[in-house]
């Protein structure tokens, strides 16, 4: 059981610092920070849920954890409980948030029954994520196909001793990789790039009263968070394996001989970095 | 006499830093930094105060030392001394900042012997924190325990060998923890999470000239940081010991066979870190 | 073929964070980051494209292969094909940028066939650099040379293990000094201070549509950034070289006796830093 | 002749940046970086300049290298070597500064032949301090004291190894030294807290057609900024050597039983961090 227990509260970690910068800018109407408050937020709050469930491996993500199965021989049969741990992690969190940001939100919109979605009072973006209008379904698509490939990428890299490899700055290194993806590829989609961090706080906040709207908001672009950083995540450890790991990898075996005849430096040239 | 100097001093960096960034940002009228300036204040000045007051273990918060006392076998004789310490620390901390921008604070609030609370001209709000006009107690209360809570769990992640570690990162560790407690908890009472912190440059701030409002203000809102913090802490502890922590603890004594039920796997996985 | 991969995929996350924060700076006119959202994005770029091409050695610049090929023995014959596959990388990112893009370029420039240069509207600085209109020439060659040049001196004094050295903290410490080029050095042409990464958008957002003027404009500065940086990177790694450095460089062999004459400890005093 | 090169090129870093992140938000107007964008510069500047001037133990400030002679031992007779070569070091970066935004200057201005201190299209503040018009003489130099004492007392708690250390961090920790010392002590009088850095540029920026009022600006501040950082340093040094040190210091010897009486646990708990 400590698995779960520290995959749900690294993710609460997560949520409760990320859906917590969204709410403080939301709520504040940006005197009490502005949207590098929401990118500082989500890369902290990756960081510290990091450190927090490293005993489980700290996956945080549903995707990460596909990725991992696939590439780093991670048991598929955990699968499922990791998944269930984080939704239900990210749920938690975002009903803290919630909790304690009640009375602003009440004020914000304008009443204490009030709740909605997709106008200038609304709130319910502190939770999970809204797309921009201008996009197409693919765009919305391709946007977090992007963010999660980069997020596998660089994890792998960030953990790759054939390569560089940060060691013990591997969560501070993240803080960065999660920072990037928001100041870079953030404003189309709101870089969910997690299936648990967007779905736990969407079934949370249709619960707790932003009614239906939730799951429709953007041509029902509910599932886009939850289908595409799996297929993201996916080809980032692909291609990072394919072209760079010289580690144990499906990709790396025998009968995929691509890689193995691309080259054999293995060990990176730390002495001419850069 | 070396550990409560220590901590005295410890907190009279993290007070200098902290209330030196407020008093810059409510002075400058955001010319001279806005909110972030504030989190950039006391994230470092904790991750400096930590630097600085080593000598005693760096507790720089008589809620972290009780916590300590609880988890941790710190010798509960040594608790008032801390705490006595780290007041005296940051009573001498705002008192230096309130000397240094006592000239602004003359041209900002209309002339030398005007002080006040709670005006758009009030400069109280640079020494110690009052709560947004729309919270009840409760949310008051509950705001400061989360935020708390927050800060223990994740030191204890940070300083837990047996999960990833943060090892001679833990100061840096800290200024993510802090930074990140004000840019996503830090709207609601402006996240005092320190008994010492608040009551000392209230303290302060009464004896210089602002008025028994000092006390009075928010619903006499004052007794909220100094007993919230104790709350939350040994509320963030117990979680951590209780579903993360494998090392001695009383959580983890066999009387209390619950966590050890839990699981065995001690040692954090981490190569499969993420 | 695994090193021109390793330089095709470090510079393409260096320019798909990059050129990333660019567009989102600009296309979200201020509300999704402002200019210090750039510096962010091309400071982590770099940092985490060294992590992930890491195995080549990490030089995602052809100016800095070619002081390493003038100073740190690096193969001449190699410098073509890293240059080469510097350039490819940048290519491959701007394009990503530009597609994920698309829609966001559309409403602002106003219209699905509409890309500028040089208007209230255009979009084409998220790709490449142009000068502010007040430099001339020689104002914007100095400019690139100097921030190549701070580049490269920074560069080799955290590489140099005979100074303090940065070790395992370099790609942490270029984060510093691309985000110090940028906030110091940025806004009279942009700081480019790499010819791949400049050069290789520019042709893409020629191919892609913006016209002819992604060459005239600035009276034809677009060679600037790709001759500068040669001769800044240069001048950087001559004056470390001749100052600072004591390993092996031809600037320090028995034939230019110069920096021998100047000094024997070679072992920095790291006890009594700064 | 290796320490004083490595002197001057550290300052050169340091006001490189520093100057130029200042030269950036005067002439940029705000649209190229805010109050934030100076202090980051600072900061980098000394983290960056720490790592080329490691050579000669990166003191990078006279007001340093005096304290360094009066508690770590360093030979009285490299003073004013050290102190020369770190003007001369400041001098050339001020320069280069200067030239490189000599265009944008002589646009913000309004003419070539334009240099002003003290008015809205002044860029005298470009290169040295001035402080705030509401300041006494007494003010200014508190202030002064203030920055630099903390400056001192964290720069010594970083390299003090029976504290917690900061060991190869350092650079890094002084990074959040100065960014704090801007950020929380900043406003009043623009943090010289460096004799080298402030007197250099000053001189410069007479050279090149400012006239005599930078010197007599804010009531022949000039001294100010010259002086004040010698005291602060010492105070600061003298404070923790007394308080927290217990290393071969003058204060920790025998005919200054003081300190020695007050404790004698000189090796900081570091499992019990924070």
């Amino acid at each position: 059981m400590r698995e779960p227990f520290s995959e749900f509260f690294g993710v609460l970690i997560l949520v409760l610092f990320g859906d917590g910068s969204v709410a403080q800018v939301v709520l504040g109407k940006g005197a009490k920070g502005d949207w590098n408050n929401i990118n500082w937020g989500w890369a902290l709050g990756v960081m510290l849920g990091v450190y927090c469930g490293g005993v489980s491996g700290a996956h945080l993500n549903p995707a990460v954890t596909l990725a991992n199965c696939i590439f780093r021989k991670f048991p598929w049969k955990k699968l499922p409980v990791y998944a269930l741990a984080q939704l239900l992690g990210a749920m938690a969190a975002s009903l803290i948030v919630y909790g304690n940001y009640k009375s602003a939100i009440d004020v914000f919109e304008g009443g204490q029954g009030i709740r909605t979605v997709g106008l200038d009072t609304s709130t319910a973006g502190i939770f999970c994520t809204y797309p921009a209008p201008f996009l197409t379904k693919t765009g919305q698509f391709f946007d977090e196909c992007i963010g999660s490939s980069i997020l596998m990428f660089c994890l792998y890299a960030l953990l790759d001793d054939g390569n560089i490899g940060a060691g013990n700055l591997t969560p501070l290194g993240l803080f960065f990789v999660i920072y990037g993806i928001g100041a870079c590829f953030g404003s189309n989609t709101g870089y969910a790039i997690n299936p648990a961090r967007d779905l736990g706080p969407r079934i949370m906040s249709h619960a707790v009263g932003y009614g239906h709207q939730v799951w429709t908001a953007g041509d029902y672009y509910f599932w886009v968070p939850v289908i595409a950083p799996f297929l993201g995540c996916t080809f980032g450890g692909f291609l990072y394996d394919t072209f760079i790991y010289t580690g144990d990898s499906p990709i790396n075996a025998p009968y995929m001989g691509f890689t193995r005849f691309m080259g054999v430096h293995a060990k990176a040239r730390r002495t001419a970095m850069v």
